[in-house]
């Protein structure tokens, strides 16, 4: 495992965009201590009109950047293993939740899902399981966040903390 | 060819989302007659961040909507055809495209290149030159407007008014 060697008091929010569900966690980085100060999923019906889903997951965004007040954004990368109609559906929600970031005025990195991997538990083929298990140990959680797409989120916050040098 | 009957008076924004060039185009469509209003496109520069570049077509789109004041919005929806890179990067500006249409509050429709062949020329094999020709003759222009992604807005925007019956 990386150590885990973070600015001071660095507040980050993690996202795993989706249009059917999109992750969010913030976390508090300090001296390599990481706290959880939100998590959570934005979730669309799938029976809504397009244009709809997205604007809930742009407008909560918003508010999420706006109660929580972090100061960087980490998003999980776009990967093209998985089918082309997800990753498409991945795409569009992801160019709303880049221009909530610009729009807030958050500094922005991407991270693979490899990176996410590598950082957390220092090698690339890390199972589900073992990265939560990471993010529920590092953040200091009595259970691993649920669902799967909040954990995934904080995990991208903290692999931007440790990547990120001092 | 159909025939073109259409609400009187209609003003439709038809847009061909891309990252790289948003095409756009606003026609009026009155009893059977097309004109157009504007057109253009929204070029972003391949060196800038992707948020950036989003930020870039949302807020253009923005002004685009609030000079011509479209009652309607027509989108020419994703198609897989093209390489998944390609797909991805149509489909994160789509996502900005739509967000724009609906928070200027318009009505949205979105047509796949097969229909937009098929209500300017009658049949889904019309070449790209025929369906350009169309649009120049339809709204009575001296020449094809350019480039490309601005002829197939306002072909997106004609169909859509093709396409509304009374």
């Amino acid at each position: 495992m990386l150590q885990p060697v973070t600015i001071q008091g660095m507040r980050i929010l993690g996202i795993d965009p989706g249009t059917g569900i999109t992750g969010f966690g913030v976390i508090e980085a300090d001296k390599g201590k990481f706290t959880m100060v939100d998590g959570g999923v934005i979730r669309t019906p799938a029976k809504q009109a397009l244009e709809l889903r997205l604007e809930t997951i742009y407008d909560n965004l918003k508010e999420v950047i706006s109660d929580t007040k972090p100061e960087v954004a980490a998003v999980e990368s776009l990967f093209f293993a998985q089918n082309v109609t997800t990753a498409m559906s991945v795409a569009q929600a992801r160019g709303v939740v880049l221009l909530a970031i610009i729009k807030a005025g958050l500094d922005h990195e991407e991270y693979t899902p490899l990176q996410v991997k590598q950082a957390l538990t220092g090698y690339g083929r890390a199972d589900k399981n073992q990265i939560q298990q990471m993010v529920k140990t590092l953040l200091n959680l009595n259970e691993i966040p649920k669902p799967d797409d909040c954990a995934d989120a904080l995990a991208v916050a903290i692999c931007h903390a440790m990547s990120t040098r001092l």
